[in-house]
């Protein structure tokens, strides 16, 4: 299938091809893995072994790739294809990649802006028990519209980049009045992120979610819980959430996401006309929580309620535009049991319930030094997995 | 004092030098303003009658000289007045004046990240009472924090632009299930915003407010009350705020506003030690909301319960970066009367008590074809006022 020796159901094989920012230092190129090697498109570019409409040679980012649309898209991943799978192609394009272990890479586009949506049921049933015990956890509008607000984009950070424990406000449940320091309920939300890529001049209904949206990031959302419950009442999550948001390096298209696709959850009630469309699909990707090395959760993504051709025609339907560049993330990915949780307040249940790490120790939140990693899967097709790498990030003391 | 024919007390003399993005069709430079007049900033550097490090000519945003930092802000101010004081200047620097009225003003830098604080404290209270009727106003955080959350960067515009009726969900009182339409709640928030010049690679503290902000412009923060109030637990605001968010084109520096200085609130219970300093000061800035003509508020910024250096320190607690470009707004300033609040869901309670226009009409919420103008002045050295201009913008039917 392809000259570079690579099992036939290699998770970054010719179906996959995920983007990413990389370079010696820093990022300097763009590029797109194959097998565990890099082929730099700012290169292949140059030489014309690709036509990106030019948006590749000289970028340090993806924004301008990202920018040119569903044709072009689809042209440089049937070139790669050809690339990749064609032998004589071998001499002009071996000197062009690099060893993924012998780069260093970086944040694959610049955030416009990051929106955060709330749309597994579990996790916000979870969530509202949690923070609003006594009360129904679900509220009213859960099941009419999805849920999001807008977080920070300017603390979005690469996989590997080191997390400073945040301080801030928090109140004990205790405590007469709020106390200032670092937070002490550090957690994680395990998410995927969508990636706009072409600019919109207003509302983009659900079923052109493909004309605007490139691909798929996993996101980390860490969220500092003792922060977040004291602040975000009435206006939602702030420093709780602020301080960084983690992704991976790899932006997975959707076009290697196809074999991938379920059919949408069954919506009861019924949602309005502008969250309807032949796009009510979700996909079968598969993550994996590890603590410290030993495996805590798997969050199933299939089970989102509402899809992310809906979350984007939500975001969008008052007028908004969605620029290139947008991020919006799921929101937590949590199934029915703790095995499945994307948080660790949910894993162990707000602390009443650690758990055991394989060297012994136990965890609820996170400790100074503790790292995180999320991977993810998808099914691909001929029964090849569609990898979307890693996000890991280590806990630090603050800088 | 200038060579240009100037009234002594010109609400944009030399005390004043407001800087703009402004071009004959569209933003082409950065300049300032002086009197009735624009200097092209662009061509001022490239002649070298200023020196901002290069960071003027070819911009056609203020970003690149907002990244400079205090010592270029202060040398440009000095530099500036030094040529319209100076009448041997006169010669080089009239080929470089335009005059306002025959220019198109821009957005006058690229917002970064946008959040909107709800500081002053009779506004939170009557949205309180509001949208949670029967509940205790004001949360307890409202007085140990400046409570914010983050608004969406890309659909910041410069005052002119028209402003599309926003659609969405909204469940009225008496209905069943939500509905889609166009928002029948629509209405306005009068704020200032402050821009960040410098970024910082973590916590603000308030004393080093200056050296990171630039200035401030006035902000209408459109809000639809009907999509906001069912949206809006348990995560804040979203496509009730999110579809535009006008600024004036004139960013005022913080220099400018020395005279209008006042002494910060007094905050009771005291707040904890990262949110004090010796920066703890208000500004007398006094706003005018006009709607289709008729002034129906003088909101004033006084009155703000949070400062912009708590403000900035606490959104950065956490670690936080702040960029070049953030913009980061007051929160609605209402005071205690109807005449003085900053949004109509107040200025009308609810609709309750519509306000007369000039024309004989009244109104409770935005019509379309309505244009709603916000101005502000702060008083200025030896009894100058020194003008922000004004944001305007005309609701128009869904685009």
């Amino acid at each position: 299938m392809t000259w570079l020796e690579l099992a036939e159901d290699h998770p970054f094989g010719v179906h996959n091809l995920p983007l990413c920012s990389f370079g010696r230092e820093c990022a300097e190129w763009v590029g797109v893995r194959i097998g565990d090697r890099i082929l730099n498109l700012a290169g292949a570019e140059s030489l014309g072994l690709v036509d990106a409409g030019g948006s590749l040679d000289g970028e340090t980012t993806l924004n301008r790739f990202l920018a040119e649309g569903r044709p072009t898209w689809t042209r440089l991943r049937e070139q790669l294809t050809g690339l990749f799978s064609d032998s004589r192609q071998r001499e002009k394009v071996e000197p062009l990649l690099f060893e993924v272990g012998e780069v260093r890479l970086g944040l694959p586009f610049d955030v416009a802006d990051y929106v955060d949506f709330y749309s597994f049921e579990q996790h916000a049933r979870n969530l509202g028990k949690l923070f609003r015990p006594g009360m129904e956890p679900l509220l009213p509008n859960w099941k009419h519209l999805p849920v999001g607000y807008h977080g920070r984009a300017g603390t979005v950070v690469v996989s590997g980049t080191e997390i400073p424990r945040p301080w801030g406000q928090r109140k004990r449940p205790d405590d007469a009045a709020p106390t200032y320091g670092p937070s002490e309920r550090l957690d994680i939300e395990a998410e995927l992120g969508f990636v706009v890529g072409v600019s919109s001049g207003g509302a983009v209904p659900v079923d052109e979610f493909r004309e605007y949206v490139y691909g798929a990031v996993i996101v980390n959302d860490w969220s500092a819980r003792d922060l977040q419950a004291w602040e975000y009442q009435p206006l939602g999550p702030f420093t709780g959430k602020s301080f960084r948001t983690s992704v991976s390096p790899w932006v997975v298209s959707l076009d290697a996401l196809d074999a991938a696709r379920v059919p949408g959850p069954v919506q009861e009630p019924g949602v309005l006309p502008y969250l309807q469309g032949r796009a009510h699909h979700g996909y079968d990707i598969r993550l994996e929580v590890t603590w410290n090395g030993t495996v805590v959760s798997r969050p199933p993504f299939a089970g989102m309620y509402w899809t992310p051709a809906q979350q984007l025609a939500h975001l969008t339907v008052n007028g908004a535009f969605a620029r290139t560049g947008d991020l919006y993330a799921s929101g937590t990915i949590s199934g029915a049991s703790p095995e499945e949780t994307g948080s660790f307040i949910e894993r162990t249940w707000n602390g009443a319930q650690p758990v055991r790490l394989s060297d012994g120790s136990s965890r609820s939140f996170l400790l100074d030094g503790d790292t995180v990693t999320i991977s993810a899967t998808a099914p691909g097709v001929d029964g090849a997995a569609v990898a979307f790498g890693e996000v890991t990030g280590t806990v630090v003391q603050e800088l």
